[in-house]
Protein backbone atom coordinates (compact mmCIF):
# COMPACT_ATOMS: atom_id res chain seq x y z
CA UNK A 1 0.00 0.00 0.00
CA UNK A 2 1.37 3.40 -0.40
CA UNK A 3 2.61 5.74 2.21
CA UNK A 4 0.95 8.61 3.55
CA UNK A 5 2.72 11.26 1.53
CA UNK A 6 2.06 9.41 -1.94
CA UNK A 7 -1.64 9.14 -1.35
CA UNK A 8 -1.07 12.49 -0.77
CA UNK A 9 0.87 13.52 -3.65
CA UNK A 10 -1.45 11.57 -6.11
CA UNK A 11 -4.79 12.97 -4.47
CA UNK A 12 -3.12 16.37 -5.22
CA UNK A 13 -2.27 16.18 -8.60
CA UNK A 14 -5.63 14.93 -9.24
CA UNK A 15 -7.18 17.89 -8.03
CA UNK A 16 -4.78 20.43 -9.51
CA UNK A 17 -5.46 18.67 -12.98
CA UNK A 18 -9.34 18.55 -12.37
CA UNK A 19 -8.86 22.42 -11.21
CA UNK A 20 -7.03 22.95 -14.39
CA UNK A 21 -9.52 21.46 -16.72
CA UNK A 22 -12.10 23.90 -14.77
CA UNK A 23 -14.43 20.49 -13.35
CA UNK A 24 -13.53 21.81 -9.75
CA UNK A 25 -16.39 23.68 -8.11
CA UNK A 26 -15.28 27.19 -7.89
CA UNK A 27 -16.31 28.13 -4.48
CA UNK A 28 -14.45 24.98 -2.76
CA UNK A 29 -10.76 25.81 -4.75
CA UNK A 30 -9.47 27.93 -1.96
CA UNK A 31 -10.10 26.05 1.11
CA UNK A 32 -9.30 22.82 -0.60
CA UNK A 33 -5.77 24.67 -1.66
CA UNK A 34 -5.28 26.13 1.71
CA UNK A 35 -5.61 22.39 3.61
CA UNK A 36 -3.68 20.85 1.18
CA UNK A 37 -1.00 23.08 1.78
CA UNK A 38 -0.64 22.00 5.14
CA UNK A 39 1.58 19.12 6.07
CA UNK A 40 -0.13 16.35 7.49
CA UNK A 41 -3.28 17.14 6.01
CA UNK A 42 -4.74 16.24 2.46
CA UNK A 43 -8.04 16.40 1.04
CA UNK A 44 -10.23 13.67 -1.18
CA UNK A 45 -13.96 14.07 -2.56
CA UNK A 46 -15.37 17.42 -1.80
CA UNK A 47 -18.71 19.41 -2.62
CA UNK A 48 -19.14 23.08 -1.97
CA UNK A 49 -22.77 22.63 -1.91
CA UNK A 50 -24.87 21.80 -4.69
CA UNK A 51 -28.70 22.55 -6.13
CA UNK A 52 -30.19 19.45 -7.75
CA UNK A 53 -33.21 18.21 -9.68
CA UNK A 54 -33.73 15.12 -8.85
CA UNK A 55 -36.36 12.24 -9.52
CA UNK A 56 -36.77 8.79 -7.77
CA UNK A 57 -38.90 6.04 -7.70
CA UNK A 58 -39.71 5.96 -4.31
CA UNK A 59 -38.35 7.91 -1.10
CA UNK A 60 -34.53 6.24 0.07
CA UNK A 61 -34.46 4.25 -3.76
CA UNK A 62 -31.01 6.22 -4.88
CA UNK A 63 -30.39 3.28 -7.75
CA UNK A 64 -33.45 4.54 -9.46
CA UNK A 65 -32.69 7.73 -9.68
CA UNK A 66 -31.98 10.49 -12.10
CA UNK A 67 -30.36 13.88 -12.22
CA UNK A 68 -32.74 16.09 -13.73
CA UNK A 69 -30.11 19.10 -13.15
CA UNK A 70 -27.28 20.00 -11.24
CA UNK A 71 -25.84 23.48 -10.20
CA UNK A 72 -23.21 24.13 -8.03
CA UNK A 73 -24.18 27.95 -7.66
CA UNK A 74 -27.50 29.97 -7.83
CA UNK A 75 -30.20 28.86 -9.80
CA UNK A 76 -32.73 30.42 -11.72
CA UNK A 77 -36.51 29.64 -11.67
CA UNK A 78 -36.13 29.23 -15.60
CA UNK A 79 -33.19 26.54 -15.02
CA UNK A 80 -35.43 24.70 -12.55
CA UNK A 81 -38.47 24.60 -14.82
CA UNK A 82 -36.15 23.44 -17.68
CA UNK A 83 -35.04 20.40 -15.31
CA UNK A 84 -38.49 19.90 -14.34
CA UNK A 85 -39.35 19.12 -17.57
CA UNK A 86 -37.58 16.43 -17.87
CA UNK A 87 -38.88 14.55 -15.51
CA UNK A 88 -41.92 11.17 -15.68
CA UNK A 89 -44.14 10.11 -13.05
CA UNK A 90 -42.08 9.11 -10.02
CA UNK A 91 -41.39 11.66 -7.02
CA UNK A 92 -39.36 14.70 -7.69
CA UNK A 93 -37.17 16.66 -5.80
CA UNK A 94 -35.84 19.66 -4.89
CA UNK A 95 -32.78 19.90 -2.95
CA UNK A 96 -30.12 22.01 -1.79
CA UNK A 97 -26.95 20.89 0.18
CA UNK A 98 -24.70 22.66 1.74
CA UNK A 99 -21.16 21.26 1.70
CA UNK A 100 -18.83 18.52 2.27
CA UNK A 101 -15.44 18.12 2.24
CA UNK A 102 -13.70 14.46 3.41
CA UNK A 103 -9.66 15.45 4.95
CA UNK A 104 -7.86 13.31 5.45
CA UNK A 105 -5.14 13.53 8.56
CA UNK A 106 -1.66 12.50 9.05
CA UNK A 107 -2.98 11.06 12.67
CA UNK A 108 -5.97 11.27 15.17
CA UNK A 109 -4.48 14.23 17.11
CA UNK A 110 -4.23 15.88 13.88
CA UNK A 111 -8.07 14.99 12.80
CA UNK A 112 -9.09 16.34 16.41
CA UNK A 113 -7.47 19.76 15.26
CA UNK A 114 -9.50 20.13 12.04
CA UNK A 115 -12.72 18.39 13.53
CA UNK A 116 -12.67 21.45 16.10
CA UNK A 117 -11.98 24.33 13.58
CA UNK A 118 -14.43 22.94 11.32
CA UNK A 119 -17.54 22.83 14.20
CA UNK A 120 -16.21 26.20 15.35
CA UNK A 121 -16.76 27.72 11.76
CA UNK A 122 -20.43 26.02 12.48
CA UNK A 123 -20.47 22.55 10.49
CA UNK A 124 -21.65 21.21 13.63
CA UNK A 125 -22.59 17.67 12.12
CA UNK A 126 -18.82 16.82 11.15
CA UNK A 127 -16.94 14.10 12.63
CA UNK A 128 -14.03 11.28 12.67
CA UNK A 129 -16.10 8.64 9.83
CA UNK A 130 -12.74 6.81 9.33
CA UNK A 131 -9.86 5.52 11.48
CA UNK A 132 -6.91 3.36 10.24
CA UNK A 133 -3.58 3.54 11.94
CA UNK A 134 -2.27 4.92 8.60
CA UNK A 135 -5.02 7.89 7.82
CA UNK A 136 -7.70 9.50 9.59
CA UNK A 137 -10.65 11.01 8.01
CA UNK A 138 -12.47 13.71 8.87
CA UNK A 139 -15.94 14.55 7.54
CA UNK A 140 -16.66 18.45 7.29
CA UNK A 141 -20.40 18.94 7.09
CA UNK A 142 -23.27 21.21 8.33
CA UNK A 143 -26.95 21.08 9.26
CA UNK A 144 -27.68 23.40 5.54
CA UNK A 145 -30.31 20.99 3.36
CA UNK A 146 -33.51 21.35 1.92
CA UNK A 147 -35.45 18.72 0.48
CA UNK A 148 -39.02 19.66 -1.37
CA UNK A 149 -40.86 17.66 -2.99
CA UNK A 150 -42.25 19.14 -6.14
CA UNK A 151 -44.13 15.96 -7.70
CA UNK A 152 -45.50 13.10 -6.24
CA UNK A 153 -45.32 10.52 -8.73
CA UNK A 154 -45.56 12.77 -11.38
CA UNK A 155 -48.68 14.83 -9.77
CA UNK A 156 -47.36 18.56 -8.91
CA UNK A 157 -47.84 19.35 -5.04
CA UNK A 158 -46.96 22.99 -5.09
CA UNK A 159 -49.33 25.93 -6.37
CA UNK A 160 -48.36 27.67 -9.95
CA UNK A 161 -47.13 30.47 -8.20
CA UNK A 162 -44.78 29.25 -5.46
CA UNK A 163 -41.71 27.66 -7.71
CA UNK A 164 -40.14 31.19 -7.40
CA UNK A 165 -39.84 31.09 -3.23
CA UNK A 166 -38.85 27.63 -3.51
CA UNK A 167 -35.78 28.71 -5.48
CA UNK A 168 -35.26 31.64 -3.58
CA UNK A 169 -35.10 28.93 -0.30
CA UNK A 170 -32.39 26.62 -1.90
CA UNK A 171 -30.37 29.32 -2.68
CA UNK A 172 -30.60 30.90 0.57
CA UNK A 173 -29.55 27.64 1.87
CA UNK A 174 -26.82 27.33 -0.30
CA UNK A 175 -25.35 30.83 0.31
CA UNK A 176 -25.40 29.76 3.74
CA UNK A 177 -23.33 26.89 3.17
CA UNK A 178 -20.96 29.02 1.40
CA UNK A 179 -20.78 31.21 3.75
CA UNK A 180 -19.39 28.87 6.43
CA UNK A 181 -17.12 27.55 3.55
CA UNK A 182 -15.28 31.03 3.98
CA UNK A 183 -15.60 30.83 7.46
CA UNK A 184 -13.96 27.78 7.42
CA UNK A 185 -10.91 28.68 5.50
CA UNK A 186 -10.17 31.37 7.73
CA UNK A 187 -10.13 29.55 11.20
CA UNK A 188 -7.86 27.19 8.96
CA UNK A 189 -5.75 29.42 7.64
CA UNK A 190 -5.44 32.00 10.89
CA UNK A 191 -5.08 28.76 13.26
CA UNK A 192 -2.25 27.31 11.02
CA UNK A 193 -0.79 30.96 10.56
CA UNK A 194 -0.19 29.94 7.24
CA UNK A 195 -0.29 32.40 4.13
CA UNK A 196 -2.38 30.86 1.47
CA UNK A 197 -0.14 30.43 -1.99
CA UNK A 198 -1.94 30.19 -5.14
CA UNK A 199 -1.04 27.08 -7.50
CA UNK B 1 -14.70 15.79 37.12
CA UNK B 2 -16.43 12.69 37.93
CA UNK B 3 -14.81 9.44 36.62
CA UNK B 4 -15.98 7.69 33.36
CA UNK B 5 -18.72 5.28 34.76
CA UNK B 6 -19.92 8.08 37.58
CA UNK B 7 -20.79 9.71 34.58
CA UNK B 8 -22.66 6.75 33.07
CA UNK B 9 -24.52 5.52 36.00
CA UNK B 10 -25.48 9.43 36.07
CA UNK B 11 -26.78 8.88 32.21
CA UNK B 12 -28.45 5.44 33.17
CA UNK B 13 -30.27 7.09 36.09
CA UNK B 14 -31.70 9.81 34.13
CA UNK B 15 -32.57 7.59 31.44
CA UNK B 16 -34.62 5.16 33.10
CA UNK B 17 -36.57 7.80 35.29
CA UNK B 18 -37.44 9.45 32.43
CA UNK B 19 -38.41 5.93 30.83
CA UNK B 20 -40.69 5.92 33.86
CA UNK B 21 -41.91 8.91 33.67
CA UNK B 22 -42.84 7.90 29.83
CA UNK B 23 -41.38 10.86 28.38
CA UNK B 24 -38.28 8.39 26.62
CA UNK B 25 -39.98 7.99 22.86
CA UNK B 26 -40.62 4.58 22.93
CA UNK B 27 -39.13 3.61 19.40
CA UNK B 28 -35.73 3.96 20.83
CA UNK B 29 -35.95 2.75 24.94
CA UNK B 30 -34.34 -0.90 22.82
CA UNK B 31 -31.24 0.00 21.28
CA UNK B 32 -30.55 2.88 24.24
CA UNK B 33 -31.21 -0.30 26.84
CA UNK B 34 -29.41 -2.70 24.73
CA UNK B 35 -26.13 -0.29 24.42
CA UNK B 36 -26.04 0.78 28.04
CA UNK B 37 -26.19 -2.56 28.93
CA UNK B 38 -22.75 -2.76 27.35
CA UNK B 39 -19.81 -2.58 29.67
CA UNK B 40 -17.59 0.69 27.87
CA UNK B 41 -20.21 2.14 26.12
CA UNK B 42 -23.39 4.66 27.61
CA UNK B 43 -25.88 7.14 25.53
CA UNK B 44 -26.90 10.89 25.87
CA UNK B 45 -28.82 12.69 24.11
CA UNK B 46 -31.07 10.31 21.69
CA UNK B 47 -34.24 10.98 19.22
CA UNK B 48 -35.39 7.86 17.27
CA UNK B 49 -36.58 10.34 14.81
CA UNK B 50 -39.29 12.56 14.67
CA UNK B 51 -41.79 15.17 12.66
CA UNK B 52 -42.38 18.85 13.42
CA UNK B 53 -44.63 21.60 12.36
CA UNK B 54 -42.39 24.50 12.90
CA UNK B 55 -42.53 28.29 12.36
CA UNK B 56 -39.54 30.69 11.30
CA UNK B 57 -38.75 34.03 10.79
CA UNK B 58 -35.87 33.30 8.30
CA UNK B 59 -34.43 30.16 6.59
CA UNK B 60 -31.64 29.56 9.61
CA UNK B 61 -33.25 31.34 12.28
CA UNK B 62 -33.55 28.96 15.11
CA UNK B 63 -33.87 31.31 17.90
CA UNK B 64 -36.98 32.74 16.40
CA UNK B 65 -38.72 29.60 15.63
CA UNK B 66 -41.53 28.10 17.08
CA UNK B 67 -43.02 24.61 17.45
CA UNK B 68 -46.50 24.05 16.67
CA UNK B 69 -46.42 20.55 16.98
CA UNK B 70 -43.77 17.82 17.44
CA UNK B 71 -44.29 13.71 16.83
CA UNK B 72 -42.25 10.80 17.42
CA UNK B 73 -44.60 8.74 15.69
CA UNK B 74 -46.48 8.80 12.42
CA UNK B 75 -48.84 11.67 12.43
CA UNK B 76 -52.69 12.02 10.36
CA UNK B 77 -53.10 14.72 8.24
CA UNK B 78 -56.10 16.38 11.11
CA UNK B 79 -52.75 16.56 13.52
CA UNK B 80 -50.93 18.72 10.59
CA UNK B 81 -53.65 20.85 10.24
CA UNK B 82 -54.32 21.68 13.84
CA UNK B 83 -50.64 22.19 14.12
CA UNK B 84 -50.98 24.30 11.23
CA UNK B 85 -53.95 26.86 12.11
CA UNK B 86 -51.84 27.96 15.47
CA UNK B 87 -49.64 29.16 12.55
CA UNK B 88 -48.73 33.27 11.77
CA UNK B 89 -47.29 35.20 9.40
CA UNK B 90 -43.74 32.93 9.18
CA UNK B 91 -42.40 30.31 7.00
CA UNK B 92 -43.86 27.70 8.11
CA UNK B 93 -42.14 24.05 7.46
CA UNK B 94 -43.27 20.40 7.80
CA UNK B 95 -39.79 18.56 8.84
CA UNK B 96 -39.57 14.61 9.01
CA UNK B 97 -36.02 13.94 10.84
CA UNK B 98 -34.15 10.41 11.17
CA UNK B 99 -32.64 9.29 14.27
CA UNK B 100 -29.80 10.34 15.79
CA UNK B 101 -28.19 9.08 18.78
CA UNK B 102 -25.47 9.96 20.97
CA UNK B 103 -23.09 7.07 22.22
CA UNK B 104 -20.21 7.87 24.51
CA UNK B 105 -17.48 5.56 24.59
CA UNK B 106 -14.86 4.28 27.07
CA UNK B 107 -12.27 5.01 24.81
CA UNK B 108 -11.56 5.45 21.07
CA UNK B 109 -11.31 1.62 19.87
CA UNK B 110 -14.95 1.30 21.43
CA UNK B 111 -16.05 3.85 19.81
CA UNK B 112 -14.49 3.19 16.57
CA UNK B 113 -16.80 -0.32 16.97
CA UNK B 114 -19.60 1.56 17.71
CA UNK B 115 -19.02 3.62 14.32
CA UNK B 116 -18.56 0.61 12.18
CA UNK B 117 -21.77 -0.80 13.56
CA UNK B 118 -23.89 2.01 12.91
CA UNK B 119 -22.85 2.67 9.00
CA UNK B 120 -23.16 -1.05 8.92
CA UNK B 121 -26.72 -0.36 10.19
CA UNK B 122 -26.99 2.26 7.48
CA UNK B 123 -26.47 5.39 9.81
CA UNK B 124 -24.05 6.34 6.32
CA UNK B 125 -23.78 10.29 8.33
CA UNK B 126 -22.29 8.83 11.68
CA UNK B 127 -18.66 9.98 13.08
CA UNK B 128 -16.93 11.02 16.12
CA UNK B 129 -17.64 14.42 17.06
CA UNK B 130 -15.85 14.54 20.71
CA UNK B 131 -12.32 13.42 22.09
CA UNK B 132 -11.21 13.61 24.80
CA UNK B 133 -8.89 11.02 26.89
CA UNK B 134 -11.61 10.53 29.31
CA UNK B 135 -14.73 9.95 26.69
CA UNK B 136 -15.22 9.82 22.97
CA UNK B 137 -19.11 10.62 21.57
CA UNK B 138 -20.11 8.89 18.58
CA UNK B 139 -22.69 10.65 16.89
CA UNK B 140 -25.07 7.99 14.74
CA UNK B 141 -27.11 9.71 12.26
CA UNK B 142 -28.44 8.86 8.54
CA UNK B 143 -29.55 10.74 5.23
CA UNK B 144 -33.52 10.34 5.92
CA UNK B 145 -34.65 13.73 6.06
CA UNK B 146 -37.62 15.96 4.30
CA UNK B 147 -38.76 19.91 4.58
CA UNK B 148 -41.49 20.42 3.44
CA UNK B 149 -42.10 24.27 3.12
CA UNK B 150 -45.96 24.62 3.39
CA UNK B 151 -46.20 28.40 4.14
CA UNK B 152 -43.79 31.26 2.89
CA UNK B 153 -44.44 34.35 5.14
CA UNK B 154 -47.77 33.16 5.93
CA UNK B 155 -49.05 32.24 2.56
CA UNK B 156 -49.56 28.45 1.39
CA UNK B 157 -47.23 27.27 -0.55
CA UNK B 158 -48.95 23.55 -1.51
CA UNK B 159 -52.15 22.67 -3.33
CA UNK B 160 -55.17 22.01 -1.11
CA UNK B 161 -55.07 18.50 -2.49
CA UNK B 162 -51.56 17.79 -1.57
CA UNK B 163 -51.36 17.51 2.42
CA UNK B 164 -52.18 13.98 2.51
CA UNK B 165 -49.51 13.08 -0.06
CA UNK B 166 -47.30 15.26 1.87
CA UNK B 167 -47.94 13.24 5.20
CA UNK B 168 -47.74 10.30 3.78
CA UNK B 169 -44.02 10.82 2.84
CA UNK B 170 -43.28 12.47 6.46
CA UNK B 171 -44.51 9.50 7.55
CA UNK B 172 -42.61 7.15 5.29
CA UNK B 173 -39.51 9.00 5.87
CA UNK B 174 -40.15 8.52 9.64
CA UNK B 175 -40.20 5.00 9.27
CA UNK B 176 -37.06 4.18 7.02
CA UNK B 177 -34.81 6.09 9.76
CA UNK B 178 -36.50 3.39 12.49
CA UNK B 179 -36.10 0.40 10.73
CA UNK B 180 -32.39 1.23 10.35
CA UNK B 181 -32.71 1.63 14.09
CA UNK B 182 -34.09 -1.71 14.29
CA UNK B 183 -31.28 -3.11 12.66
CA UNK B 184 -28.95 -1.16 14.41
CA UNK B 185 -30.30 -2.83 17.82
CA UNK B 186 -29.58 -6.29 15.82
CA UNK B 187 -25.97 -5.55 15.01
CA UNK B 188 -25.08 -4.29 17.90
CA UNK B 189 -26.80 -7.12 19.88
CA UNK B 190 -24.66 -10.13 17.61
CA UNK B 191 -21.87 -8.08 18.05
CA UNK B 192 -21.26 -8.04 21.80
CA UNK B 193 -23.34 -11.56 21.86
CA UNK B 194 -24.95 -10.22 24.58
CA UNK B 195 -29.04 -11.12 25.22
CA UNK B 196 -30.82 -7.66 26.28
CA UNK B 197 -32.15 -7.64 29.62
CA UNK B 198 -35.38 -5.42 30.11
CA UNK B 199 -34.96 -2.95 33.25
Amino acid sequence: MDSWDERKRKFLERLKREIAEGIVDYDIIDILMTINSLEDYYTTSSCSGRIIVIETPEPGDKVGAVIHGKWHRRVTVDEVVEALSKSGNFDVWLVSQGPILHIVARDLDKAHTMLQLAVMAGFKHSGIISLKPSRVIVEVKGNERLDFLLKRRGKPLYRDDALPLLVDMANTILYLGKRKLFRFKELVMEFFEKTYTKV
